[in-house]
């Protein structure tokens, strides 16, 4: 190989984007290059053409002859890597030195810990936090329960309890398998809102069991997060617990998910000319018909949201028990192509890769079609089919919302997360999306303490 | 009142030691005071002429006329307090300007956190931490599981099991009211030994109830400490998840306890002469017979573990079941007349004051009546009746024992926490005790580590 860099060769090979979607395995290149003019463009063209995509750039070392860099690079899979790890040495003059899975880098260890929250100095701490001094601090809540409240991590504590029977994305993975999404929803209370969040995973399939094992723990908890309980399960036991609970129980790939959409849905309006400030959301919603395609825990509670707004929803879905838990909550059934056609607001989450054809837009529509990782129908085809607005679900972060309701619940003493206080949380946050967004990034420096503000108002 | 310290007629007053033990509730006094000679010993000796202990001093403010100092003191209780209150402004010249109460100012908000153990910096952290990234260790986990070890808190950390049925020194209080205790428990283990510790209240009587639930949510959790619950239902709810589970099961009033009273007698054997070293504990322990007089939860688990070092071991226990137990791990029923002739070291864990008579003990005994807070025979009594060596319980420390063998058998990923790993971590803990002591402090510098490492080396 000469010293001229290859560009030019390599650019004649097709990139390969093999997926409709963008790769989402980070991987830590150390790589080893030539410190001369050209080289670092040279690697990162190969990179690109064999479509691994390139974010952060570290300069480790820089020698005489040579540099040595760690380069974040996003790939689809191990073979991709492997493709990638062979195009570099064969096509350029760098070595890889290292690869790091910068996923499992992170996860060792776990991601979250439960420990003291101040320094135990020594015995005269320990009379303070234990014993003896702890007996009197028990003998209060005994005599007056709700004290645990205030002296107890039991009044700032949300219980993430899933069974693992429906993981996004993945599907019925079991208990253990779902830990690392329920320390990632730890570590977002945590960080989003300062509460404390303790995952449980509760080896049980069977929806009455379930329930009687977080009912038998809850004493532990402020609040109860439901998370990846496969349908119609996740309705059944959210519903047994908000019956017999006096604490905030939510399902969060329901009214997380909800919440979130319907900000998006606001912004939507502001982005389209028919609502621009929140106080004429609530007049333009009802005027205008919302079609909810899919009505799984997502769509079933995002149609359910939509109507406690004002919106008109008309709802599709194949199976006879999903229309008729709508209907139980008041929106309409109809068959796919009524639906978008009658639309103002087309809002879809079936899984199904490319279910609205772009001859069914109307023109003027809002299209939310929100099906990880491709959607059903791509927001670039919607625009060019008429939609006066498109997006996907690539924006429409669940964080965004459960953590500032879950604090908002706890700190009013809210006995359960209402229609009002989802709705309040959905306009504080659809406040602060950026022109041409439909939600602010979760790390907007407000958008946690707003929804907060926003759902407690609510509550009280 | 005149500028003459009143002290000396203040000494005339008989000084209220209203109880056989130390007072332990701990209050913070903000006084004001005269700054001229003699003010403080005036008031430090109205203090304790009216019970109350004085620890800490801290000086606030030196004014020209007048000092703001916080004094820590210990009384018996609210009414003690009160009398306190009444003593200070009407017999010296201070004024108490606040009272804070130590202990309910330590537990607001509770005493553990559970949250994130990285910062994250943004969206990139994000797809690290949650999705998209978050989905392949859920996979890897999946096909295999024992990687949750590796990449999740499941792998560290330990639930603390209660039903608040058997609360230490305050009976039948219920979960909640427990949960300060939990608390406690779970900042030691992070203190000590580093290890995550959630407490989990089980509001549930029923023993195989308790055991189906701790069954259920078992694989949140590298180890289960069981805590508090009551005698007989802590043998039954210990052997079931011990025979079902394949993870160290512990019920620490049981066998934390036990681990660190061997500590004790061992102490005890080089304090009177009857093996100097480790190396000699063995062969001493051969000789010797012990009296272990009480066979509740700690009491057995006592005497199971000296039958298990190869102390010949007498019980005594008016309780047919509490025999039958005992006699079924290998000890020989006795009347306590008996026991305590027979007895080279006489432990008591009754809870009856007095139990023991000085005309009882034999010369030459070792005495460990560990009774809280009044043992069965004061060590002073003990000593005076020809005792070679006597201690009360009042250092003996089970939060020297526990954090250690969990952190060890999770270490080693022992399935169970085995006799050898007791013993281990008991001749561990002497080693480390100050001549005359019988254990060293828990803040021992290097006693967690000197544990784990034992009890390291004896399970693997």
């Amino acid at each position: 190989m000469d010293d001229t860099p290859a560009a030019t060769e390599g650019a004649a090979a097709a990139p390969q984007f093999r997926r409709p979607y963008a790769p989402d395995h980070d991987v830590l290149l150390q790589i080893k290059n030539p410190h001369r003019p050209g080289r670092l463009g040279l690697l990162l063209t190969v990179i690109g053409e064999v479509g691994g995509l390139v974010s952060e750039i570290t300069t480790r070392f820089v020698g005489r002859d040579a540099m040595l860099r760690d380069l974040t690079v996003s790939v689809y899979d191990e073979e991709h890597l492997e493709e990638l790890l062979r195009a570099i040495p064969g096509r350029t003059e760098a070595q890889v030195l290292g690869v790091k899975d910068l996923v499992f880098e992170r996860h060792l260890g776990g991601k979250i810990h439960c420990g003291r929250t101040k320094e135990l100095a020594g015995l005269e701490d320990l009379r303070l936090v234990y014993t003896p001094g702890v007996a009197r601090v028990c003998r209060a809540i005994r005599d007056e329960p709700a004290l645990a409240r205030r002296y107890t991590t039991a009044g700032r504590t949300v219980g993430i309890f899933t069974n693992g029977t429906r993981v996004l994305g993945l599907g019925d993975i079991g208990a253990l398998a779902s830990m690392p999404v329920m320390e990632g929803k730890a570590v977002l209370y945590d960080q989003f809102a300062g509460l404390s969040a303790v995952p449980v995973l509760v080896d049980e399939r069977d929806p009455a069991a379930f329930v009687e094992t977080v009912m038998r723990v809850a004493p532990t908890f402020a609040g109860i997060h439901l998370e990846d309980i496969r349908t119609p399960d996740c309705f059944e036991i959210e519903d047994a617990l908000i019956a017999r609970l006096d604490k905030p129980v939510m399902h969060d790939d329901q009214h997380g998910t909800a919440t979130v959409l319907l900000a998006a849905v606001l912004s939507a309006l502001r982005e389209t000319g028919r609502g621009l400030a929140p106080a004429d959301w609530r007049k333009a919603a009802r005027g205008l018909t919302c079609a909810q395609i899919g009505l799984g825990a997502a769509g079933l509670a995002i149609a359910r949201l939509l109507i406690e707004y004002g919106f008109r929803v008309l709802g599709v879905d194949p199976s006879p028990d999903a229309r008729a838990r709508l209907e139980s909550h008041g929106g309409t059934i109809a068959d796919l192509e009524d639906a978008i056609a009658a639309a103002d607001v087309l809002i879809a989450t079936t899984g199904v890769v490319g279910l609205i054809r772009p001859e069914s837009i109307r023109t003027g529509q809002i299209v939310l079609a929100l099906s990880n990782p491709v959607p059903e129908i791509r927001p670039s085809e919607a625009i060019a089919a008429g939609a006066a607005f498109a997006a996907d679900g690539q924006s429409v972060n669940n964080a965004l919302a459960f953590p500032g309701l879950f604090r908002a619940a706890i700190d009013t003493g809210a006995p359960a997360i209402t229609g009002p206080m989802k709705t309040a949380a959905a306009e504080a946050i659809s406040v602060l999306a950026d022109p041409g967004e439909l939600v602010p990034s979760p790390f907007h420096p407000e958008v946690h303490q707003q929804v907060v503000a926003a759902a407690a108002g609510a509550a009280v």
